[in-house]
């Protein structure tokens, strides 16, 4: 499954736990080391400089980064605590392997390191047909009502909510997502197991049951200050575009924007009241920016689907075709009926794979638009 | 004082009582003949094909119109009605005397014939800096709100409020340009003395005390179903820039902002809650349209200010250089002082002309920058 070989794989876990997330240093290493030879060489007592090969950033800042990661050594998990997290659900992905979202090569040298994720449904598949929505903590009753309609209304037509899992508009923005019965994305700026904010452990358990919860921060980690604002850049680059349902004009949502504005993506902006100092940075994205003025679901699908096939209402084809799956996840799907439904047990057996798999396997037959769920189970989508 | 001669203004006077207002055929022919020629044409017997120059209207197009307009001969006012309109304080002006904007040579066939005109300001300076503001009769308390405060923001910074004089957005923002002592005006579908709709004849009343009522349209007819629309080009092209503060998606606004864009005009739209249907046409306009995001005066004042004059807050600069100004009206200016204040009869006496030439080149000198009102009467702005 994977690009990368296994030894590349522990020494990016490691590099995960000695470096600051989008650290640009290492960034700058990655383009010419692979992952083993920074870690050896970190690991190493010595003057590093000779062992690693020329880069853009000066001996100095090399230096000075080498010293911090050899600070945090100590912090670097044993292979028994890696398989603790995994058997407490949180797994563990590296570029290059089969659930990583290629779309975060568009960071460049800020791409994540590794990802951790908890979670049923597939990231690369769930990310296929994804939309951002962000907004202030301190939401509104109309933000938090715009985002949780906006977010099911999207939901409905078969796009996954990516959001950062805060207070205020991302909540509303991932709870629209869950009462659809829809995919929904929480990437948080702390440790998956940390899990901030506290307040939302519910959600985030809700969103783990139906979704995907990810961090590039190790799982027990705290969320640092700065550390929301480099998380937001992993927001924006996931989905298609970004709607910012409701800011202030200092918003850190705002921020999300302009990631998604350097990378390419579409970036869209729900407008207020202009008596509302909560919807003034949106409109100054509209104004300033060129953000897209969307008052609905229409709106959004229709700017960020591929031309022609968002126009007329709910996409109801698969995002990807059918004879591109891999025979375990065809074997799964062949097991889900067309009509009634069946549950996840019923579909193991007729599948002869385990529980674990029809489950992960559901969940990005679900995302590519192959399987919908239904009162009895699951049940395949006629179209697909 | 005018360009046309006195003949040719009694014959637009009397064109104007015979053709609906932007008669395409009545357009066309006043492009190769004097009004004078074609009223001789209209109210001499026979065959007017072959009296009048060939036009591009077909012969049966302009067989039909004449045929309407000779209808209307009765119409036509004696000498004698006018003089007693005018006593009612109702004045007419023509295409090329003093009064006449000649921003509304930008519409081309479609300029009016003639402009009825009541109230104290000049209508030619109180355009020098204006913005028309519309929307909704049907508005809700937030586009009310958000019209009259937009209004009285603009105002205070020494522009001009244009509106239709309907319920809703227009009356708010008359409202609130006449709350900061502003200047304001209305173009009404109906004639001056007939004052659509009958509600507002005390806010008819208030705007010819202080700013100007403007109808293309005779004094005492009554308003059409098509003259709403066939209107609001004269609201697009007096201004610089047209403001929809609240409409619904079919509104008649933005039939306005359709003018003011065709004209070349700046169209502008405050945008508001996307739950309310009031304001979805304000949505589309910013979203399919183009139209600027505005959300306060700075915005509008900043957008159709020439380059960098209205960047920096309120601008108190004249509109147009002292030594322009007439002789009467440099008298006038003369007479007010630098401080405290000086009331209309005063100067009249001190400028050596009587009130209502005082009353009148005020109004044209506020409008221009150069005086504004204070508790003790009038005084002259320093910077101007």
């Amino acid at each position: 499954m994977s690009r990368g070989s296994a030894k590349d794989r522990l020494a990016r876990t490691a590099l995960s736990f000695l470096a600051d997330p989008a650290d640009p240093v290492l960034g700058a290493l990655l383009e010419c080391a692979s992952p083993a030879e920074i870690v050896a060489a970190v690991s190493a007592p010595g003057d590093v400089r000779l062992t690693l090969p020329a880069i853009g950033e000066s001996t100095r800042s090399l230096a000075r980064a080498v010293a911090r990661w050899r600070a945090r050594l100590d912090q670097v998990p044993s292979t028994g605590q890696l398989t603790a997290w995994h058997q407490d659900g949180v797994r563990l992905i590296c570029p290059g392997e089969s659930e990583w979202p290629t779309q975060l090569d568009d960071l460049g040298p800020a791409r994540p390191i590794v990802l951790w994720l908890r979670g049923q449904a597939d990231l690369r598949y769930a990310c296929l047909r994804s939309v951002s929505m962000v907004g202030s903590r301190a939401a509104s009753a109309y933000g938090a009502h715009v985002a949780t309609e906006l977010a099911a209304a999207v939901s409905e037509r078969g796009w996954t909510v990516i959001s950062g899992g805060a207070y205020g508009i991302d909540a509303a923005a991932h709870r629209g997502a869950l009462a659809t019965d829809g995919l929904t994305i929480a990437v948080l700026a702390s440790g998956l197991r940390y899990g901030y904010p506290r307040g939302h452990h519910d959600l985030f358990q809700a969103i783990a049951a139906q979704g995907v919860l990810v961090s590039e921060c190790p799982p027990d980690r705290a969320p640092t200050r700065p550390g929301f604002l480099i998380r937001n850049r992993i927001i924006a680059a996931l989905s298609r575009g970004t709607v910012v349902v409701e800011a202030a004009l200092r918003s850190g949502a705002l921020n999300s924007a302009k990631h998604a504005r350097e990378l390419r993506r579409a970036v869209m902006a729900v407008p207020g009241p202009v008596t509302s100092e909560q919807s003034a940075g949106c409109h100054e994205l509209i104004r300033e920016w060129g953000a897209l003025c969307v008052t609905g679901a229409a709106d959004v699908v229709e700017h960020i689907s591929p031309i022609g096939s968002g126009l007329s209402g709910p996409r109801l084809g698969a995002a990807v075709p059918r004879d591109h799956l891999d025979p375990v996840t065809t074997a799964v799907l062949e097991a889900v009926p067309v009509r009634g439904g069946r549950g996840p047990a019923s579909i193991a057996v007729l599948a002869g794979v385990d529980l674990d798999t029809v489950l992960r396997c559901l969940g990005l037959l679900a995302a590519a638009g192959f399987v919908q769920r239904c009162d009895q189970g699951w049940r395949a989508r006629k179209e697909a």
